[in-house]
């Protein structure tokens, strides 16, 4: 502390993009994992938990905005000259252990894990450098078997957290039938890969906003680029009309049922081996769930789902919640993409060089969360704690022993530990605490072996109504025997 | 994917010092975690989270190691100039809250946090670079009645996580009462309470190694110095023989009980304002916790506490586990500390100029766990998920049903997503998943409307004890009709 003197004053404040929760919004969020990972456990999905920091090169490039391949993430260089970083999700890390362990895990394997994830971009309104996900995968099982699993247990764990049946959707797709109509429209050469990848970037990435960007500003994307409302040019991808007809033609390819949208997709995709491939896995996935009551009315098929991950080989899934918000500006709004995943079969390749397939899906658990405060599902009134007031400070431990007693009982309390000298300032702080009731005692009611319980629920009522009659019957405090605080207490809150 | 080839395989191992961990690794401290916490709750504690990230300049330099102020943390540069680093601890970023929402927060402020916290050093066996704190503060309470209630809740922590009383023992010193030493001992001038800074820095961490290093090692690092085996040199204190006296009197001034503890440091700071007070306070703060059950069996005086952080002011108290274990050379040792905390009234100040009264404990999590490991009581045989073997790969929506019925009625249970064509492996994949019940139907058993269920811990006693004899009115498998299946898996998993 020495050498500070003199010196300027830290800053009180979190970094930008960066935010702090506190109370009920981290019991929630707690709460809401513990009833995502319930569901993960039911399906035999086992707990990991790497660490924050990866190697770099462990890490790979593999963020959405693969412009700038260096970018996205937060990272330094050791004294050895490693360069770590943080994660920037968690399926990364889980191909980096499929690799490191693969000659003990029990393939297939089906791990979740959860925790924040951190992203080194522009913070925004909403958008946090810091954030949760809550994952599952399966490693080592190629069978789309494998990715039918996990669409029907997401939409089993967006239930378990309270979004009813109705209110969200798993669609899903596959990136082999994108890659199907990107061989038709030209932009994919079978017998040269590699050929026109940065075109196909860019028309990923284009379809990947049709939600909000709309048709035009997908089109422009896709031919020459586009200039957005700040004046920021983002490059196209070349495409002539004809091309970007078919792939505008691939988006709009949903039906009103399965069944017609597979068809339109054979038809779309004709022609093309990988695609047919593809629309055939769709239709297995497809099978597999509607065998076991996974619907329309919960899973469907949407050629307009790509997700951003360049990762991504097969069937890609997105969980869209259905339900209007108002906007920022107050206009209707869907709340859209809560999770998304899909198959990455090269991943661990990526260390081992042999093919490892696997899929899974990433929930994000602060939109989630979100969603379900705005739906008035989470976020109420949380009771504080019962305080136990300070009347005479030199009988501290006669009020510590009251709070002890209560405790002990399972009741939550605690004594006021501010200045006791003003007496308002610990209703006040009771007040703050929201807490139900305050305990007090006096050197009077010492003396009578009596407490006195100010019930603040009730006293707030009053204050509300402002008019005693309707409570005359309820008295806001009342006097009770000492012996029989834990009782009282306990009556008081169960009123 | 594409600019990769031909480039070398990135290595799939975690970075140096950090390690994941698998299964009931994950469980077990959540659990853990869930029981702490749950204990700070019922004392009106309220969670709060932070982001990994801070401001270097909000995490000041308060490590144990201040000999190296930089070292320590993992910190990168920002484009825009600004130092980020990964918080050391949960002490340094409630600072920053407290001082950043002091209008807000109800006063005093008790808040619980728990997470990974990182430490930039170099990594040993056992001694990892991420780990595990739950941490309770108090902020805004310069009464030692906080102190107390930190000890007594920290104790309560302690059984609720299965630490037997009798196994752990909170002890409790008071910087202000090493202070009154370092005055008697000359190395503290009121007056100036700048000068003999370093030396007292030397004193603290010497002390703080006592168990580690035994009387002679202290006395020498109180000393000229001292070499250690590998042939490091630490600087010294530079201390006189007389003065290291006083020192090393007052590390041995525990007494069999407190009051006599209490009188011998009474004796020992007898001329020293500070050193009266501090004694003063360790007076009180035995006085309440004994007032509340919190007797020497639970919770001791112990002046040679000290605590190495440089933050703390006031109150220190550490929680060491009492029993026996053998260390990596055989011999018998306690298992040592696994919390530990005090009084630091100085860190909001430094945002905020004014001073904050605060107290807290932090509990090592990781340490607690490994702990309640060695005692065998945690870590024992998980149960997997019930498996759903393949035997006609066409039937796949079949097996998904079933596994999807079981976990409906609460079981959990998955359908092998491995390459179906060898039986045996699925078997052996069941077994490694340390999976109770394997669920076989091929086409014979479909036909009939059967299903065979596997009881595969039985089958695992059977080959164990090599004798069926004893096994024989159980048997290890039997067919059940396709429409029991639930209830028939259910009766086997509970017998």
């Amino acid at each position: 502390m020495a050498k500070d003197k003199g010196a300027r004053r830290p800053r009180a404040e979190a970094p930008k993009g960066f935010r702090d929760y506190f109370g009920a919004e981290v019991t929630e969020r707690a709460e809401m994992l513990r009833a995502i990972t319930e569901v993960y456990h039911r399906y035999g999905f086992d707990p990991l938990e790497t660490s924050a920091v990866e190697t770099v090169e462990a890490l790979g490039k593999y963020l959405p905005d693969v412009d700038r391949p260096n970018a996205g993430v937060f990272a330094w260089q050791e004294e050895d000259g490693d360069w770590l970083a943080l994660r920037y999700d968690l399926t990364a890390p889980l191909a980096r252990v499929a690799a490191q362990y693969r000659n003990d895990l029990a393939m297939p394997y089906r791990r979740y894990a959860m925790g924040p994830v951190w992203r080194n971009e522009k913070p925004g309104p909403g958008r946090f450098r810091q954030f949760y996900q809550c994952d599952a995968d399966t490693v080592g099982a190629g069978s789309v078997a494998a990715d039918a699993e996990i669409c029907a247990m997401l939409a089993d764990a967006l239930e378990a957290v309270g979004i009813p049946r109705g209110d969200y959707l798993v669609r899903v797709n596959n990136r082999k039938v994108l890659n199907g109509v990107m061989e038709v429209a030209g932009v994919l050469d079978p017998a040269d890969p590699e050929k026109f990848a940065e075109e196909r970037g860019i028309v990923m990435r284009a379809i990947d906003k049709l939600d909000r960007l709309g048709e035009d500003g997908v089109r422009a994307l896709l031919g020459k680029g586009r200039m957005d409302e700040s004046g920021d040019f983002t490059d196209g991808a070349g495409l002539s009309g004809d091309q970007a007809d078919i792939v505008m033609g691939f988006m709009a390819a949903k039906r009103g049922y399965g069944a017609a949208t597979v068809a339109r997709l054979h038809d779309l995709t004709s022609g093309s081996d990988t695609g047919r491939a593809g629309v055939e896995d769709l239709e297995t996935i497809a099978a597999l769930l509607d065998a076991q009551g996974y619907a329309a009315d919960r899973v469907e098929i949407d050629p307009s789902v790509v997700r951003g991950l360049g990762y991504y080989t097969g069937p890609v899934f997105e969980a869209e919640l259905t339900f209007e918000i108002l906007d920022e500006k107050g206009r209707k709004r869907q709340f859209g993409s809560v999770a998304g995943g899909g198959r990455y079969d090269d991943l661990v390749k990526r260390f081992t060089g042999q093919a490892v397939p696997a899929t899974g899906v990433s929930i994000g658990v602060d939109r989630l969360l979100a969603a379900l405060r705005e739906k008035g599902r989470i976020g109420g009134r949380v009771a504080g704690p019962v305080v136990v007031t300070v009347m005479d400070r030199d009988r501290m431990a006669d009020y510590q022993a009251m709070a002890g007693a209560l405790r002990r009982a399972g009741i939550r309390a605690e004594v006021y530990l501010g200045n006791p000298k003003n007496f308002g300032n610990q209703l006040k702080y009771a007040d703050k605490r929201q807490s139900p009731v305050a305990v007090i005692q006096g050197s009077d009611e010492h003396a009578r072996g009596v407490v006195v319980l100010k019930d603040l629920v009730l006293g707030a009522k009053i204050a509300e109504s402002a008019t005693l009659e309707e409570w005359k019957d309820r008295p806001a405090q009342v006097e009770v025997p000492g012996d029989d605080l834990v009782g009282a207490v306990r009556r008081m809150l169960a009123e």
